[in-house]
Parts: C-alpha cells; sequence; structure tokens
C-alpha cells in the first residue's frame, strides 16, 4: 500500500530560485500548497493550477492539521515554510502532530536557512564553529536565551541571531549584545543582514559596540563574530582556524 | 566597467537535485567549473561542455589560486564546495585570498549545509537554538573544541558535529560524548546521518549513551539533542520551546 504523503518544504530564503530543485519538484507533484499567508505569496506565481491555503501566524498547530486533513481526504500536500523547515520551522511540529495520523507519511526537503542566506550576503562569517540563538522568548524563557549567549561567547563561537527584534521586544538586540560584551570585545565584527534573497536585501558590517545601538527589524539576521573574524573589503569573514592554514 | 567574476558554490549535499536553482543557473553561466575531486565529480554530468579543473584535498589554497588565475585570463569561473560554501567550506578563504585580486568580484551562492540536510532526513532535530562543531583539530586547538562542547552542552543547545571522525582520530567522538555527558543526560536522544543526499543514505537515532559506543566515518554528521528533544515513530525531533505550545 502506498502511503499518502505530505511533503515539509524549505523554500529558502526569498525569491524563487532560492529553492532547491527537489523542492520545487516537490511542489510541482502537489495539488494543495499550505503555508503561512507571505510564503505562499513568494512561490504562488511559479505553481499556477495548485490549490492554496494559508493561516496567519501563530495558527501553527492549526496550519498543521490543515495540511494533515487535506491529505487524509486523498491530495498531495506541501506545507511550505521560508528558509529550512527544520530551523524554528514546521517540521518538528509537523512530525508531532503526525502521531494521530499514523497512515499519512511525512517527508521533509530542506531549504537554505536564513543563517547561511544571509552569510553568503556578507561574505563567510560562518567558516568555523557557530551558535544559532533565537531571540524571541515567546516559547523560550529568557533565562535559557541569556545563559546561551553567554556561554557560546565565553567559547567563542560565532553566534547568528534569529528575530532579534519585534515591536514587543525593541531592546532584546541591545540586552543581547550586553550580555555577549561580558566575553566578547567591543570591536568584535558584527554583521546584519535584511530581506534576505527578497526585494530590499541590504546588509552591513559593524563593530559588537555598534550593533548594540542599531535598530533592527525582525526581517533581520544577526552575526556576531568570534576572535578570528575580521572585515576584508566590506565582507564579514571568519577564518578557517586558528592556526594561518 | 564590468568586474571579473567569480562565483563560490555550494551544491548541497550530494545529489544534483539538491542544489538549489540560483546555483544550477551560475554554474550554467561559467565557462570554468572548479573543485575537490569527489565534488566536481558529483555535478560533472549536468553540465556538459565546461572545462572542470579539480585539486586534491588539503590543497584549497591552491585551489583558490587556480579560480582567480582563469578569471583573470577572462574565463567566468565557479568553485564549488559540497554543501554550504559557506560553513566550513571555502567561500572565506576565496575572500581572503580575493584581496590579491582587486578586480575580480566574488559572489557567493549559498546552498543546504550539512547540518540541515542531515536533520531533514532524521526528522526535525535543529527545530531549536543549536551549535555547530567541528571535532577536527587540524586547524583549532583541541582544548578550544573541548571548551566549546562542554560550554554548549551545559547551555542545552542542540549540538550538531562535523568530522566526527577520521583515520587518525578514531576516539573523538567517544571523547567528545564523555565532554557532553557531564552536562547532557546519558538519556539524551541522538542521531548520526551518513551519505546525506547520496547513495548509501542512512541514519539512525539512539541516546547520548549508545553514541559514545558507536563508530562512525567522515562521511556521518552527528546530532546531539536539548533536555526536551524526543523521539517520535524513529525520527528525532527537538521542540519548538519549553513551554507547549
Amino acid at each position: 500500500m502506498n502511503k499518502k504523503k505530505i511533503y515539509v518544504v524549505g523554500i529558502g530564503p526569498g525569491a524563487y530560485e532560492q529553492m532547491t530543485m527537489r523542492a520545487a519538484n516537490a511542489l510541482e507533484q502537489c495539488d494543495v500548497i499550505v503555508g503561512y499567508t507571505v510564503y505562499v505569496e513568494l512561490v504562488r506565481e511559479h505553481f499556477a493550477g495548485k490549490r492554496f491555503l494559508t493561516t496567519p501566524m501563530k495558527k501553527e498547530v492549526d496550519r498543521c492539521i490543515l495540511a494533515f486533513e487535506e491529505a487524509a481526504k486523498g491530495s498531495t500536500v506541501a506545507m511550505i515554510c521560508s528558509g529550512d523547515a527544520g530551523v524554528y520551522g514546521m517540521s518538528g511540529l509537523m512530525l508531532e502532530i503526525g502521531k494521530e495520523y499514523p497512515d499519512i507519511q511525512v517527508e521533509v526537503i530542506p531549504g537554505v536557512t536564513a543563517a547561511n542566506g544571509g552569510a553568503a550576503v556578507l561574505g563567510a562569517p560562518l567558516i568555523h564553529d557557530f551558535a544559532v540563538i533565537s531571540l524571541s522568548d515567546l516559547l523560550t524563557p529568557w533565562e535559557k536565551i541569556e545563559k546561551r549567549l553567554l556561554m557560546a561567547s565565553e567559547a567563542d563561537f560565532v553566534i547568528c541571531l534569529y528575530n532579534p527584534s519585534s515591536k514587543k521586544r525593541h531592546d532584546y538586540l541591545e540586552k543581547a549584545c550586553d550580555l555577549m560584551m561580558r566575553h566578547k570585545s567591543p570591536d568584535t565584527v558584527c554583521g546584519i543582514v535584511s530581506n534576505i534573497g527578497r526585494e530590499g536585501e541590504s546588509c552591513r558590517v559593524m563593530t559588537l559596540k555598534e550593533l548594540q545601538k542599531t535598530q533592527v527589524d525582525m526581517f533581520t539576521t544577526v552575526y556576531v563574530g568570534n576572535s578570528q573574524t575580521k572585515e576584508i573589503d566590506g565582507k564579514m569573514v571568519t577564518p578557517r582556524g586558528y592556526v594561518h592554514g
């Protein structure tokens, strides 16, 4: 018996051509594409004839159930996420909710997450060991985030911050910079990238001290270098190691 | 004046269709494709008529110079890397060596790195904050790696290990597990994936205690969960947060 199938697809950071061919092929094979309204608009024109179902932000559980119910009725379904579905994305929730739908198989198709997409715009900040931390305390206690910022800084990781700001959390990046400066030099090379792979893409390289005074929005990804990271011709570059190789 | 151009392209984890469309388009536009022998073989058949130049492992600096010299002669050149060129890849070295070639522009095109490619095979291990650590001490002092393993464990990051083993470093994963168990429970859910996106792809979910006794090779990527990571129907799944959302 062929199991019914749902694809959970990372569409990459923005533009259609940042999607893998495997992702595009999976969407081609689907009858129904489910996603957060904004992401569906990014791909809609490339997949004419599909049925598109959208739910707003913070309705993630509803969105998953919608996808499974469509698949249960016999449609081939794709749930799309921006970036990679496995980084602060929907693949985990889909597998959790999938327990209730044992005859539907979930296949996760990876994409380029914002950390990697933004790194390419800035230069090469993530060449060496790095930590990815979300500053959103919606589902994570702030104390946990604080501990991660401190320990990742003390261990000299390059740090990539997701969700660095929102209307309610306008001073979180400043607080995070304060914490990181307990272990990282204020002159550490940092970078920010906004609207990765989309219209209005922009980036800036600066020091950690400058980053602390910088306002960013929720479409920005932030990079804080390790002790070896340097600026080369306006690019943020982390060397391969601690010995010149 | 149009600057001469080199693309540094992440081809994703293995098979051709794991490449983004942007990456494939860039390779189409090139005259010359430069890379480590093994990666060139993965794409060669899809780009007939190109000139392919390869250098063996550990000849990274030579490979970069080869690419710049070809571009200086007037060819459009792509340097390819498996996964993402910005994660333990060639984009950093290309930007460093690029200082010597001021009239050649380097454009980095991101790809799906092994961390994300393998995560999709295992389920959803990287849904929450994570740290990526290479166990190779070729260019990094082991004490630095040790400190990162300890602090990332203490801060309850999901940890993804690159280069977990090699002929000379057959016991490094065991040593790393010992260190992580100082702060993580021996029952922490872990996973390994081999040959991501290639022939012979395989994965296994196990506990940290079991991982410690497991032999892996250099084509394996290793995932160590956080305190919330669970096994669901044979998949490794990290929840979105610490509160049930």
